[in-house]
């Protein structure tokens, strides 16, 4: 047998940088606990004259794709380059080469997991993938192995830290949507095009990564409805917060046995659960299990270190796992069907529902007729301005009880169009 | 090689036969993750009447314990029985016999749990534990296992689920902690002697196993400072709610190099945290990792499913190590040495003080003076009562900066027997 367990890098920016350091630091333990020690010997990369961490050979680098998925003395590869291809192309190499692979990339998993997971248990290796959602949170791992005897029935998550750093800058500063992100994006908290973050769509990806591990589903990532917290206005976290509410982007699944329901979009959560004070850049997953109840997962969703040490732990239990000739159980443990996305017109949840009238008589009873006739019952109304002279539009806001998302839709079109209406009504979904 | 992993229950009340019910309807899955079917052999029982959970057959059943420790076949052990002796005995049998157990007995492994992990590593057996803190939550495995690569400096946890739903209680609903302990009682929430609970006894029992995976702490249970929530009362939670904190009971650790500072009390959490809005029974715990930073872990932390879900996915573990020769290589991350508790002296935090005085000119000018003198000081103050000629002691709190648990105590000991001092002051640590 050899006597170390080899690694290969495929990519290092900051991230990969980080494992470099986190094995090198941690070299004694986790040899300890592979049997072997685990060895960084190739590592593919664009430029190899950029700077990188001083814990890394420069001998070992190489910017020759097949120099490194060619070389038949790797045990495990590391795929920290990001985005669809090549990233796709050197893992399904990987695997079809009989070697096991960890992966961050969701964008690569949400889009073709299940084809990858497949592969690698026809070809029977390990494909590990904890640092692609939530970051250093260890919520794949949790799925596959503390929840191994029992059946996820709902999760809920904070998956995307720009998101939820934009939000939260409105809800506690009372910040404008666009200085929030600009503040994201002088701290380095969004890109300068934050389109994947703030319109859900890095979100729909982690959802899709999530749904595999928890409902078994097999899911085509663009079904998942997505919306993104681009329409979200301080008013609207000022009258949730009235309501006793805050405002987060969430990714929502639900096992409903015909379908699996999954949905991203801005919702009004209960100010006194957990995952409402999940505040700035953190992450936070909560699950629902049939014999578990409610556990909840929160921490660092993104940043290069939570990640790193995140892929560490998937190394570790790779390079374990090769080492004692049990290559692939873990990933055998993932099965998946195909399972239908419920369509968002069948979703039953409470609306928060914000009108921009013109204060006229008998507006409130259009309103509430229009809801009424379509079996949407209000819970509780505020209003907001009018009364004066000055013709400016008012504020009507409701919270509704729980109501088929069609019949919402139904009672919003009757009323659209209607000369009261000074602008298209907001809705923010509630769950409690 | 056999064709089965063949289990032992050692005890079978209602956490054992949620096990026994988990791994029969998980069976499929199971056998593909482990390699091989698992199957109970041998229940160790005291009443082989009582009835049992259906899927448990009875010609497993025994009332001799030699007969299940002296039986060759078997090749993981499950205690379920609880308490330290015989479980002690037990479990050493089991480990010196060469095969692996599972347990999710805090006592045991507060009183003996190093040296337990002394001899499974020393035998190369697994020892696993994950149901012994926090029920279902898998934290355990989180600081095993994806913290593989990190090194964890400080915790906070909600531990106990008895003591927050009471204090859960008193804080929403204004009860008093003998109605809100009457009300767990009634609910099956707490026992009918709840002093293990309720003074903070499990809670460091808990604590204890906690440092031992977090901080590598090889301590004397003993050792750790706890206390309970009996001298909570009701305006204690008023007044913290007022300076935008909950009360909750903590298990606090740290590691500050030259020692560990464990610790069990009531604290003070601001409210925007996610920890002080974990309620009811569930429990949470909070890590700090160095390159993962925060992690917070929420759920049922008691209850039978819960943890037997830990306990099945331990025996999944251990089952599979041993089926792959690679049993002990769990156990062995285990690094212990001796670690000193640090002295309640020398902790520095935050206190919420209330002094029942009577109304005296001059009072407040004496307790901040002997709180300044022992350099604590002081941030808000709010007092309540007083101004009338009832002569009724009034309600100060006060609320410091950040101080030595030593300087404080120094001035609550010069405060001490005056005679405007109506009763012992009330001290609560805060936790930011």
């Amino acid at each position: 047998m050899k006597k170390q367990v080899s690694l290969a890098l495929l990519g290092c920016g900051t991230v990969g940088g980080g494992v470099v350091q986190l094995l090198h630091q941690n070299a004694k333990y986790l040899a300890e606990r592979v049997g072997a020690p685990l060895e960084v010997t190739r590592v593919l990369v664009r430029d190899p004259d950029k700077e990188r961490v001083p814990e890394l050979s420069r001998d070992r680098l190489t910017t020759d794709p097949d120099a490194v998925l060619g070389d038949p003395t790797i045990d495990v590869f590391v795929e920290v380059m990001g985005g669809e291809e090549p990233a796709r192309d050197y893992v399904q190499r990987a695997i079809d080469s009989g070697r096991g692979v960890v992966t961050a990339n969701k964008m690569l998993l949400a889009l073709h997991g299940p084809a990858l997971v497949d592969r690698a248990i026809a070809r029977g290796v390990d494909l590990a993938f904890e640092g692609s959602v939530g970051g250093g949170i260890p919520v794949i791992r949790v799925l596959r192995e503390a929840l191994a005897s029992d059946w996820v029935t709902s999760l809920r998550g904070i998956v995307n830290g720009t998101c939820n750093f934009v939000l939260t800058r409105m809800q506690k500063d009372g910040k404008s949507f666009d200085e929030a992100l600009r503040e994201a994006q002088a701290k380095g908290y969004a890109e300068a095009d934050p389109t994947l973050d703030v319109d859900g769509h890095d979100a729909a990806h982690k959802l899709t990564v999530l749904a595999m591990l928890a409902f078994g589903a097999r899911v085509d990532h663009a079904q998942v409805p997505t919306e993104g917290i681009r329409a979200i206005e301080a008013i609207d976290h000022a009258f949730a917060s009235r309501f006793g509410y805050a405002i987060k982007h969430l990714a929502i699944g639900r096992d409903r046995g015909d379908a699996v329901e999954l949905r991203v979009h801005p919702a009004l959560v209960p100010v006194d659960q957990a995952i409402a004070n999940v505040n700035g850049v953190l992450n936070a997953i909560a699950l629902e299990g049939r014999a578990l109840g409610p556990c909840l997962l929160s921490g660092r969703g993104a940043g290069d270190m939570p990640t790193a040490v995140s892929i560490v732990a998937d190394v570790l239990d790779v390079a374990r796992a090769k080492r004692n000739g049990a290559a692939g159980l873990m990933t055998r443990g993932i099965q998946l069907s195909e399972r239908k996305v419920a369509s968002l017109d069948d979703v039953e949840t409470a609306y928060y529902l914000r009108f921009e009238v013109f204060d006229q008589p008998g507006v409130l009873a259009r309103i509430t007729g229009a809801l009424g006739e379509a079996r949407v019952s209000i819970q509780e109304m505020v209003q907001k301005g009018g009364g004066d002279a000055s013709g400016a539009p008012v504020q009507v806001v409701m919270m509704t009880h729980i109501a088929k998302e069609r019949d919402l839709r139904a009672a919003l079109g009757a009323l659209a169009g209607a000369d009261f209406i000074a602008r298209a009504p907001h809705v923010i979904r509630v769950v409690e």
